[in-house]
């Protein structure tokens, strides 16, 4: 019987199978921005077994077998690996459609070599035989990373992370570069009640007294002056939406005044204090070249008892619905107008505002820069087949697609790789499609240079990470 | 010639009709939600003509009629009915490609057997046919019902409704189960002007003085007990959006009392009003495990010229673009906090909050039930076979498909059954793409079940109708 | 080698082949609404070059030219035109799956005969070769225009605007009726600065004395009754959303009051005088039995830098998210009471907003006339293929796309007649691929006719042009 993950899964006419065989697959990935722990990549964690690496911490699996209604004790509680593993294997038949169904097969052929689909049926099977690989070296987690041919890794860090692990790795032999990624959002969160442990701890690692938003400012340039000597190129922000409202020096330092000696502040002066320091934030990325990454849109936590019970990202999440034409206009433009607007990626939630967001983006560009704010990848729950593709139509209709970046795992799993397989596979297709219906000159070589562009060139060109630009000196 | 509505309607793929006429066709119907009046269904009404059967009260078909530019005294008017007919006729073939065509064409061939395509031309003819066939027992309102192999119908019913109608019809040796929904309109517009008389009358009915909320939530609980008892198993909402302000018993109490001394009362003392009472009412149904159904998004009554001439639900509504996502988290985690959150179903009236309600949908769940919190099936202006599309690919990328409660027709018509029929050729045609395509394994056994699920068994298991329930019980 | 842009480019099925060659292609165009300058029709422009008239003025070919990196001298600025053109064929074929591709392509190929694809290696000879071209007479802007079978040009004017240009075109010979269409920012815009000296030089032209809001009114009627002598039957709006809020008229004499003594105004009074102020032009329009044009919902010139120096329509415009539904239903509702509803066309930015446009053109219908208010083609970022197709498909699911009045270019170009062509092209495809899905019925002499309404029958009836009307005069 024909494998279900075969050689041309997804690839429906000849032209799209040459796409992805010449030209996409052997392509390396940089995967520019992943939740990847940077500390079991410099320990090289081995893992116990396949629920420990496929199902802890997975919230896109959690959720699916929640909505089947098996109970919270299989799935973040007291049972057994084996018994969870089992749950999880009973709940995939009923995924199908949903991307969890591919993601599972193709993870299982990928790194395992199954080509079953995964039932209660084989469970216990495959539970062994995957537990048996993991004893092997090509299962570390450096291994499960450096065997799909990455070439760079973006995992995403605090401000206060001493980035030791990273520094290991680079000082390591490994040959994927595992770079540090700026994600600040202790410094944002003006109204969580740890924010004012948070600039004490910034102060103290800093030895800059944070008094006013300028020492603040003092203070997180050094931080980022860190984070790039230590190879950082990206920051990245999760928020419902862009801050663009006005505010004055004078305010914003009374806002911070207030809020670090305890007083309470309005939701308004949260809104300027938040659009002064990502105002901030951009300038200072701008001064470096890197990429500022905007995640806008999501609804989170929304279910406080599981919140309370196991946290966040716990599978919760939701879709949010909220207005950001003027937010982002506003923001970008405020950057753009002092001449400091950093390269940028604009992550929406909601497909309901992938025009939005990419016309957006068309808005703001720079010379000698091939798109330089992208509308980014789908991403959370559009990171499928349909999401994909969506993005991929809207890229194209609202902008160029041949300059964009490509795809990113946003994982926080060491299988997740095979997600820029996926990818290419859809991007493909999606050409090949548009050949056969004559929607496309039938030109495989002009395609074939788009699409290795796309899943690799353009990265690799856009992010400037150090090893390519070292690289490229070197050739002069 | 080929019949338009042949046996492979909508059915693309051999999977497709394989899925449909072995597993979807001869499913049983669960029409958990529709607007049928109870009453003709006690008395087995019978029909004088086909105009009085399916295009009185039809707005559907009343807004096409507009929209062609048909004067309104053939549509809602004076014009005899067979001149209204005569129009409706001359309407249809310039319906092309709206959901009314295909329904218009599967209705006559369902239920009077007629293959022809209706136009002006044949209109007299028809008119005929249909009225002759109108004499026939079959076609009293009942039998219109039961030879569609319905085995139970949820109608849609005021809190003061005396059910007199649906134990009637429980009474009767009439095999379709018809049970009431529970509709409180009345006790959650609290700026209307007959809400004081509306509570006067629950005060009456039940007994009990309504001076402040803990009373008027006793006299709920009478109702909501007396509905249970009779076979009640699901309540609706239709609102612009959900309701999930705070307040305080106090306020709501102020509030109520000021409404029922006929003071005015402000904007947001309205929306705490309905948060608190929509609460309310989530609890009572959670308590005795109904479903609540929140139909949500539509802007209601838009042409007040039409709203006075004819009143409402005469097809001058449309999709409405609230703000959803805030508002929905909030009301169904305040009653999850409190351990009171029903089964609930989820209806959006915009597509593009698609993604909003599904993902919401899997933020709650509960233990031992498939998908507790359900995306619903595509309602109103989005019943038709992209819409339904559409709500299939968004189910299935967001959450289980595999749980999903399926389809119910929420007409006014008893001529609308076979829009279940649609639903499932949609559904089995979808699945049959995907197998051609290789984007589902090509296994009948398991995909066809979950056609059987999707279609039946999931409504039968989640709603627990009482004779099920029963049935179960003599079983074991 | 098969050219690209085929006879048969976009047709997939003999149907659809079938439809377009026989019912669509020889249909006459009426161009309904474009931004051609009427003063380079009357004097008969010829174009020293191809980037002259191609490549300046532009803002979708800046855009594209800009995503890529290129300097804005070469776009905008001082580099010479060939340059500019050099590096527009640079970038066209990264453009592939933009707009911009096919409609470059069809462009070349109707004006020009060139079926090359155009790129940075035959740029020199194409840039020589259409310039040579540009010398023949039938590439006068007049040629441009009525060689491509267009019956009908509607213009965008101000109401100040003395309609020379079109009186002079009216008395010539020239076969294409080039109409004003009456675009009052200029009255609305209350809060710009050159408001004030508007009114003046208003009430200049008019002889009336504008102090308050009945002699404006009275000024008005003036201006609408000369466009209408010259044959004005459309209007046009631009705004982010729809004006509906509630006003009395002392307060909005109050407020006009206020602004012409140039006092300031709030926020509030400026959407109170809108909303007042679009009432009433829609009365006025209404009384004429003219076509309410309203283009709402982007956000306009977001990129200030790019504002400040090229000046508006430099293409850093993008698309909005406002909330519609309210504002339309209460505007379009007050007319409607009122009486005085004109005819009216609805086009969204947001594709998001397909169904709530769509549905609410449904609320509002007119005896005798098919579709009073429409739902408009897809505009701007939307006129595309995918976007046109959305817009054919949400037309017929949520109306009667039978009685569509069908595309527009809304371009400030001479060559985007071709647009006409890929509209018709897309809906004889959508037409075909439903006959051959068994989707509609094979009845190719109605689908036929509804192809031949919505490319001409449709729009010749709605707007009742002066010279159909006259003929038809004459014929009786």
């Amino acid at each position: 019987m024909k494998k279900f993950i075969h050689e041309d899964f997804l690839l429906k006419t000849d032209y799209a199978k040459m796409l992805y065989h010449d030209y996409a697959k052997n392509q390396p990935i940089i995967d520019y921005h992943c939740h990847l722990p940077a500390n079991e990549l410099a320990e090289d964690k081995s893992f116990e077994n396949i629920t420990k690496l496929w199902i802890e911490g997975d919230h896109y699996k959690w959720r699916a077998m929640r909505a089947l209604g098996i109970a919270e004790q299989f799935i973040t509680g007291k049972a057994t690996d084996e018994e969870k593993f089992q749950k999880w294997a009973e709940t995939v038949p009923y995924t199908l459609r949903n991307p969890l169904y591919h993601w599972t097969h193709l993870e299982l052929s990928r790194y395992f070599g199954i080509d079953e689909l995964l039932t209660s049926e084989n469970a216990g099977k495959i539970y062994e035989q995957c537990n048996l690989e993991l004893n092997k070296p090509s299962f570390s987690s450096r291994s499960l990373v450096s065997r799909m041919n990455v070439k760079v890794v973006c995992t995403t860090d605090d401000p206060l992370d001493e980035l030791s692990h990273h520094i290991k790795l680079s000082e390591s032999d490994y040959p994927v570069q595992v770079l540090p990624t700026f994600r600040p959002d202790g410094l944002i969160d003006i109204e969580k009640v740890d924010f004012t442990d948070y600039l004490s701890a910034l102060s103290k690692m800093t030895g800059i007294s944070i008094t006013n938003f300028e020492s603040l400012g003092e203070a997180i340039q050094k931080r980022v002056d860190y984070f790039h000597e230590n190879g950082c190129r990206l920051s990245d922000h999760g928020l419902p939406h862009a801050y663009g409202f006005t505010y004055t020096e004078k305010e914003v330092n009374q806002i911070l005044s207030k809020r670090l000696g305890e007083k309470s502040i309005s939701p308004q002066e949260i809104r300027q204090y938040k659009s002064a320091i990502l105002h901030l934030l951009g300038q200072l990325y701008a001064e470096k070249n890197w990429v500022m990454q905007l995640h806008l849109g999501p609804i989170r936590d929304t279910n406080k008892a599981i919140l309370t019970k196991i946290g966040i990202n716990a599978g919760v999440d939701s879709i949010g619905d909220y207005a950001h034409a003027e937010h982002l206009a506003s923001f970008l433009n405020g950057l753009n107008n002092s001449g400091s607007l950093p390269k940028t990626i604009l992550y929406n939630s909601n497909p309901s505002d992938n025009e939005v967001f990419a016309t957006m983006a068309g808005n703001f560009t720079g010379e000698a820069i091939k798109s330089k704010v992208q509308f980014g990848a789908a991403w959370w729950f559009l990171d499928q087949k349909d999401g994909i593709k969506d993005q991929l139509d809207v890229t194209s209709n609202m902008g160029l697609l041949s300059c964009s970046v490509g795809m990113l795992t946003d994982s926080r799993s060491f299988l997740s790789f095979p997600r820029h397989e996926y990818y290419r596979r859809v991007l493909c297709n999606m050409f090949g499609n548009d050949i056969k219906a004559g929607l496309l000159p039938n030109d495989m070589k002009w395609i074939g240079k788009i699409v290795e562009d796309i899943t690799y060139n353009n990265a690799k060109e856009f992010f400037q990470f150090p090893s390519f630009v070292e690289n490229l000196a070197l050739k002069k």
